[in-house]
């Protein structure tokens, strides 16, 4: 380079301009993360599966004669909820442009979504596990509705799918704050 | 040593001490992660768990006519061997006291543990539900073994139980390297 170096002289310094305020330390943000349009989705998917379940195993006439079925609704019922109510605030942050990125609020994200996931897992086990015996070892699916339950079963697997894709996300963000 | 040293050391400086080396940043060292005694435990608790509840179940004779208990006792083989394997590995790391928190160790804790931890679940969850449709709702519980079906399924969870603190803390570990 054909430039000289002046070395120590201060004086050609022009006067301290307005310097722009520092850039914002933003934390990483990925899509799927709360606050993101990735995260409306992902809640959206969830909310949407977890309706299909449940409106497929209450169309079965007598699925309450069986606990895990019962119990399958219900866990499609809380689902449902606090997808929606997770859907409400992403909505509102995308919208407001608000962050979502308060400690409390994050943890209690990682929470719910945990605790959903799990119920939702067991939900989906424990109702495939059934529509595996009256299919495979009793071979009972004539009088049944085995069709049905294997749809309501699928769709909670995918519902569990998405919440479990929102709770490594938040997990991660709640960690790496 | 009693060595004069000729030749390139200035004159006034002492001899070079044996300066202790810079104390090794450490990160965060909780017990139950990879590596501590508290990880230990908890694997040598999941081990255990896992191998009482593969036990029970292979002690019923026909436990064989059903998928979900077949299933069962091939989470538990996967789950023993994964926690087995564990343990050995955490031994070493206290006994050699080596440091476990290579990137791409934890990565592969992170993920065995989520998978064998869900596996886990799944499984309890599937026995869970037919040990309850055995009990509750057929009422057929005097023919079949539902007091070994319940021990072998809550020994389950309790291991469920087990990887997941395992995996949450791996999990943070992972995160917040």
């Amino acid at each position: 380079m054909d430039i000289s170096h002046p070395a120590v002289h201060p004086a050609g310094i022009p006067p301290a301009e307005e310097a722009p305020p520092p850039a914002r330390v933003r934390m990483k943000d990925w899509q799927g993360m709360p606050g993101t349009v990735g995260g409306l989705t992902l809640r959206v998917a969830q909310l949407g599966f977890a309706v299909v379940s449940f409106a497929v195993m209450v169309s079965i006439q007598d699925f309450s004669t069986v606990t895990a079925f019962c119990y399958l609704v219900a866990a499609m019922v809380l689902q449902s909820l606090w997808s929606f109510t997770l859907a409400i605030i992403d909505t509102y942050a995308l919208l407001c442009k608000r962050s979502l990125r308060n400690s409390l609020l994050v943890s209690l994200f990682v929470i719910g979504d945990w605790v959903t996931g799990t119920l939702t897992l067991a939900a989906a086990c424990s109702s495939a596990g059934i529509t595996v015996l009256i299919d495979n070892d009793l071979g009972e699916c004539a009088p049944n509705h085995c069709g049905k339950y294997e749809v309501a079963v699928a769709m909670t697997f995918l519902t569990w799918v998405f919440i479990t894709i929102s709770f490594f996300l938040t997990f991660w963000l709640l960690a790496t704050r």
